[in-house]
């Protein structure tokens, strides 16, 4: 019997882009891979990881995220092969699975949960979530001496071989960072330093191995193991990325494709002076629903600059300048003021006031008088 | 075919007493109802709402949930009735559903769901969730002018009324205030404000009406219609009301009997001196593992009364002074002190340093300070 499969990742449900609440674009999205899994007639689709884009989602993206997977699985009765991702708490994502996969919706979300393959047709799924160096000392005793997850992942992959059946294909399904990818901005800091590296030839006993963690779809290049990339553009740095699903197919010579979705809005960079945005021409008009980041040509101080814009341009991410105050970005931080520090908010004020970014002099200044009123505040 | 099940509801799931962590006892306290289903036979168990204590309940109470509601429908195989109270989200509890019914877990948390009745054995079951005033404006409209809970009733039951089939008997499972019952301390203000009463003879129409959201199981004796209590006792007013499940059984003369179940930690109520205490007689002993209020008979200030009696008394709640002093409970506040305000701990301090409250002298002295403190800080 044959397979194929869609792979995707990082849908990230209930993240917002520097403000803007993205739900209704990830619902698009989500009904595009839908729409393509049923034009490819394929056998599954695999979610590798960091299904919500917090362990504690707010309410609408649980109720997005159950409406599209009973959409896809019990509707179009499309076997689901996901697993948790960092960003996913185990145990909130995790709550029901026992009863799904009576329907083929096979959600693992436990290191122990892993070493079971999920057979459909030729081909053994081994969904192995992301853990915690910690979970595999529970799994390997204290004998196997695993500090990192480095140090957990050879005792992992070979216990999953024990359960290889010879005349099946072997796909991983996993969510973490394998050395030799290149990082991208929309991972914090925070999973850099706590997310170790797999080695690359660790995964070359499986005929594919589904990765998901990494943003970009070119992130790694090996003969047999891909990034799907993210549902949706997260940050300004994958502007160029295109987004969509890799579609295996074993039966084919070229087993590996990428299929390129388009998202219902587009982060675009526009190099243009203030003049000429305020008096859009045909080309910025069909910007003026999408994300943008701005290069503004101008010198001058603009007062109102961003307000301005945003009349014409409501999705504006941010603004460069690229011809004289400053070289700085400025992000815009939409709506959600209250967690925007006070430093970085009153930085936003001032350049939306006079349209250029602050000094490092009047960034000081900031700092000192931040600092001064704190130190009253807390005594 | 008959029809034998058991009523409970408000579990709470995830709620401290007095900051004491309650998920051992909850668990025990979910064993022995399991345990009274098995030996009573019953052909369901129904759930009458706040499965949880808080609609984003701790990664533990999801984990507890998740772990009881396997072992007590998948692998005991016995079907389940269950609603959403007040405390839940019907969002997060709701998440996954679909895929429960195949194995007989009907747990329903939106107000649409709740006119198809779910049929065991000669018995229609209708599931009502709590719900807001405005699900049902959503649900019948404009014209129906609903404004409040009250308005909503006759709509909602009379729905549910042309669903009735003439040979089956009919069971209302809701979570709301039921006029004529009485209301105690652990339903927070919020709810009382925002929680209006259902007239009592709306029931009449059902041969059963197992209600959750008081805490008494005998907050309400209608002929058809009972509270079956909390799982456990959650506050010190609910010191003197048993704890169990409610049999429902047609076949039998004495159709509705309460089974009594005995939770591992029980509230106690002592009465004695400091010194009595410090050396417990054979009677005291057996109040050790116990949950406490103390009602201390002495009169002199006693420092570190607090330190010393939990020392013998680990999870003593509450002390009060019936001989002099004040006739003020204290209440005390385990391990969350982070939760406490400021007047509250400095209070909670004073008793634990000279074991007395404080006067009314010395509460606005401490108000005044904090209110001093508070304005420095804002300014």
């Amino acid at each position: 019997m044959r397979m194929r499969f869609l792979h995707t990742s990082d849908w990230h449900i209930g993240k917002k882009l520097n403000g803007y609440d993205l739900l209704a674009d990830q619902k698009a999205m989500i009904n595009q891979l839908l729409a393509l899994a049923k034009s490819e007639k394929v056998d599954a689709l695999v979610i590798a990881g960091d299904i919500y884009d917090r362990s504690v989602p707010p309410e609408t993206a649980v109720s997005l995220y159950n409406e599209m997977i009973k959409k896809i699985n019990l509707e179009a009765k499309l076997p689901i092969l996901a697993i948790s991702g960092n960003h996913d708490s185990s145990t909130r994502l995790g709550a029901g699975t026992s009863w799904f996969e009576a329907t083929n919706y096979f959600l693992r979300t436990e290191l122990a949960e892993s070493f079971e393959p999920v057979e459909i047709g030729d081909t053994q799924f081994f969904l192995l979530p992301y853990f915690e160096p910690f979970d595999a000392q529970l799994e390997f005793g204290e004998k196997a001496s695993i500090k990192t997850i480095q140090d957990a992942m050879p005792h992992v992959l070979q216990k999953m071989q024990t359960a290889f059946a010879a005349d099946k294909k072997h796909v991983l399904v996993t969510h973490f960072f394998v050395a030799g990818s290149t990082r991208l901005d929309s991972e914090t800091k925070v999973e850099v330093g706590g997310l170790a590296s797999i080695p690359t030839d660790l995964l070359a006993i499986f005929d594919y191995t589904a990765l998901g963690h990494l943003h970009g779809k070119d992130a790694i290049h090996l003969p047999k193991a891909r990034y799907s990339g993210s549902l949706l553009k997260y940050s300004l740095s994958e502007i160029n990325q295109p987004k969509g699903a890799w579609l295996v197919d074993w039966s084919k010579k070229e087993w590996l494709t990428f299929k390129e979705l388009t998202p219902k809005r587009d982060i675009k960079k526009v190099t243009a002076s203030f003049n000429e945005l305020l008096s859009p021409n045909e080309e910025l008009k069909t910007l003026q629903d999408q994300f943008l980041h701005v290069e503004l040509t101008d010198q001058a101080i603009i007062p109102g600059l961003m307000n301005e814009l945003r009349q014409i341009y409501p999705y504006i991410l941010s603004i460069e300048r690229i011809n004289g105050r400053t070289k700085q970005i400025q992000t815009i931080k939409h709506h959600d003021i209250k967690q925007v520090n006070p430093e970085e908010l009153i930085q936003e004020f001032f350049t939306d006031v006079t349209g250029e970014s602050v000094s490092q002099t009047q960034e000081k200044m900031i700092q000192e008088g931040i600092q001064a009123v704190q130190k009253e505040s807390d005594s």
